[in-house]
């Protein structure tokens, strides 16, 4: 069975569009020390070209240059050799080559970049480089996409910024980052792929995500990994990752939902099974999931968060998800899944609600208080209408509760609000989170974005920080289903 | 007729012949941190290719290698980061190299090394390196190489490091040497020429370089310049050395000498004539060489030497050569230049020597005393027989003498020996200023050879001497000549 996901993942392999980019900046005549700075006008993720010729003289040495490829100009200032992350620094986007002839130079090696610093290290004779060429490579293709029609200038540029995000991580697979990682997560690909249906409708790269996470090696409990690598071989992840388990299952549901395409559900099914059990296993006595031994959950990079009660939201949700289309099309173990839910609201109820505080906690015995437990407590729909309103207003502005750290912790916050009808606090909450990228002149969206430290990095060093982030593209999946058009 | 010249040298480009060097070492299993060296066995010039694997686990992240390539052993200790010679640093042989994927990896620059270190920069997992293959390439054909037949050992492994030196220079042209400058330049052309012709005996690439200085911008004076470039195009050299150009004159005397092919020579005599018209011009009211403005005399690496005895001595030497070749095809100017010769014996009689103090001096108004000088004379045959024999020895045991640095000059103190009938203190020479380089583990024979001063730097730092240079190649031609099968 696995090789036979395989098989269809290879199938759907995408061919790449190109576009050569051609930055203003022409002829720079360059001496050993000097430095000039090109500027592609927008983040790109290709192959960087340029021609080296001799000014007035022979060039007798070889040509020593140290080429920095940045995604935002504040990189542009940053000390590489001063790194002191955690993540390997070889990701630190920088070469330095040695060029023994003129002619043109074509770096090997594929770069996510607006900015390219180049500094001429060592050479013995004025230098000119010229012909700066970036050739930028995308599975995404830009003729596919609609332009707004009906929506307000600051959600427009959200949304170009949000489009340019998702199609510059739309490779081989729908990478997390293409600066760093370019690794593909089941959480970032959710949000990837639902983007993506309303954007360039890349079914087959779709496809081809579900079959490689289909094909993974499950631990002893069923679920599979929370990422995968394709490249330059298949090879399955270590991580297990109980809501990305969950959230496969989702994706699965997301793709039936835009497409209807009966066969692949069926096909996927077994492994949809599989997660959905491996997870009723968990439940403790209470009914409550836990994390089983192994295992883990994201949820956030929010430091400390205890991780239970938004676990069991997750879980919900993606029962709530499965029943809808198990009910599309019939399917005879519907309501088995539903008595799951049923059961799984009734423990949330019990278990997870704090009647005095007329809160969710975020364990059973645990009495933090967070954004996350709300959020996914009303994607689970343990809440409903009013009170989850409120519910929801109040964390978000109290002082005391734990708030996301990550877009897409944020974007979860908004699909929130989104259930309950809180369109224009979705619209807001989507202005004020990404709009506050979009002012810090972003053309992509980050992978954290934490306004009050803008240098926050969950890698001990933000030079190492990925500028371009998948699960930070949604706001075009939320403009173009809901506020194109739309009089909110 | 600088096209017709440069037409002739494209025509005589070499094909480069390639051997595989496959070291000892195998498979390397490194961490982070981790560096090896590989040996090749011996000195080679060429690109080297190596397979990267993962070890137990998926390389997650690049891997960034750092690559030294050392001529001789002692550089494996070099810190190339504190260089601070006068010479570009980008000849120092090192990359940093970053490996997105596990496979073959082809480094494309070309390197002279017999040791390889590998230093592992960063990676997250443990990797393999193996495989590694060193592609040598030369324009030499061993197959053409004789064995020696009666040599005496420590001859015998001078011969075989000398003719490894030719070997690794031979490569498009004569280069000077193949890590550093690359560069054709008369002096050393003219002696590896001559080994040459009793080793590989590659006649085509002698006429390529032969062309390539015909084919040069002349200054005012019509002098060639010392060197030329010939890649990626043709450029002419812009530093004028008269005892290069009249060097030039020697080799295509040596070229005719070897191989009586009449053509080539009255092809190139018009710069042949030049040259000497040049030098002609240069001489004084009292019949001695003067430096023209513009230009320069190398003779050796010798600091505060005098070079004006030299010069008149090569101006003697070249003439007499030239006459020789003359006579030999009985060619109208035989007379023009016998005439010169003689006129410049009787100058040099006059003005260069000191009867008092029995020695030549370094100029007619200058009393430096040096063995440059007394070799010059000689092989100018301004002294001959006993007298020279002595006024030779004398300045070579003398205290106060400045002695050759260069081995191209200790080249010329051997020649005068051979011509003074010194056959046996000829070869006690070889064995002990070449011989010494054998003991110190020489693959190939160095630039500098200073055994007083092992650290000497003409660049002001050792770490960019070139290990493998052109001009100390000429044991093998001396040894093959002279000293196999003779009873010395």
């Amino acid at each position: 069975m696995k090789g036979l996901y395989l098989k269809t993942a290879d199938v759907n392999l995408p061919e790449l569009n190109e576009e050569i980019i051609t930055p203003e900046i022409s002829r720079q005549i360059l001496s050993s020390g000097d430095e000039t700075v090109i500027d592609l006008g927008n983040h790109y993720v290709g192959y960087f070209s340029f021609k080296l010729n001799s000014a007035d003289e022979y060039i007798d040495a070889p040509v020593r240059l140290r080429i920095q490829f940045c995604e935002i100009s504040n990189e542009l200032e940053y000390d590489f050799s001063a790194y002191n992350g955690g993540l390997c620094e070889s990701w630190l986007q920088e070469e330095i080559i040695n060029i023994d002839f003129p002619g043109e130079y074509e770096m090997q090696r594929r770069y996510a970049a607006r900015y390219i610093k180049i500094k001429v290290v060592a050479t013995r004779q004025k230098i000119v480089l010229s012909d700066f060429e970036f050739n930028s490579v995308s599975s995404a293709d830009v003729k596919q996409l609609k332009e707004l029609t009906g929506c307000e200038e600051a959600l427009k540029k959200i949304d170009s910024v949000a489009v340019n995000t998702l199609k510059n991580c739309m490779q081989r697979v729908f990478e997390d980052g293409p600066k760093r990682d370019r690794r593909l997560w089941i959480g970032d690909l959710r949000l990837e792929a639902l983007t993506n249906y309303y954007t360039f409708n890349n079914l087959s790269l779709v496809l081809r995500c579900l079959y490689l996470f289909a094909a993974a090696d499950t631990n002893d409990k069923e679920f599979i990994p929370g990422y995968i690598y394709e490249n330059p071989s298949y090879v399955s992840g270590s991580w297990f990752l109980e809501d990305y388990a969950l959230l496969f299952v989702a994706s699965v549901c997301d793709y039936y939902n835009h497409t209807e395409d009966n066969e692949t559900f069926e096909d996927l099914y077994p492994v949809v099974k599989q997660q959905m059990d491996a997870m009723h296993m968990t439940l403790d006595a209470d009914g409550i999931v836990t994390i089983a031994e192994g295992c883990d959950a994201f949820i956030d990079w929010c430091e400390g968060l205890e991780k239970i009660t938004s676990l069991h939201g997750v879980y919900m949700y993606v029962l709530g998800n499965l029943v809808d289309v198990l009910n599309k099309i019939n399917h005879k173990d519907k309501n088995v899944y539903l008595k799951r839910y049923e059961a799984a609201r009734k423990s949330a109820e019990n278990m997870l609600y704090n009647k005095e505080k007329q809160a969710f906690l975020n364990a059973k015995d645990n009495y933090q208080y967070s954004v996350h437990s709300a959020v996914w407590m009303v994607l689970g729909g343990v809440v409903t209408g009013k009170n989850a309103e409120e519910l929801l207003l109040s964390v978000l502005n109290s002082a005391d509760s734990l708030k996301p750290f990550t877009p897409y912790m944020h974007h979860y916050v908004v699909e929130a609000m989104i259930k309950l009808g809180m369109m224009k606090e979705a619209a807001a909450y989507i202005k004020k989170y990404w709009g506050g990228m979009v002012n810090l002149g972003a053309d992509t969206f980050y992978e954290v974005y934490v306004p009050e430290d803008l240098d926050f990095s969950p890698y001990g060093d933000k030079k190492l920080n990925s500028m371009c982030h998948a699960w930070s593209c949604t706001p075009a999946y939320y403009i173009r289903k809901y506020f194109d058009n739309s009089d909110i």
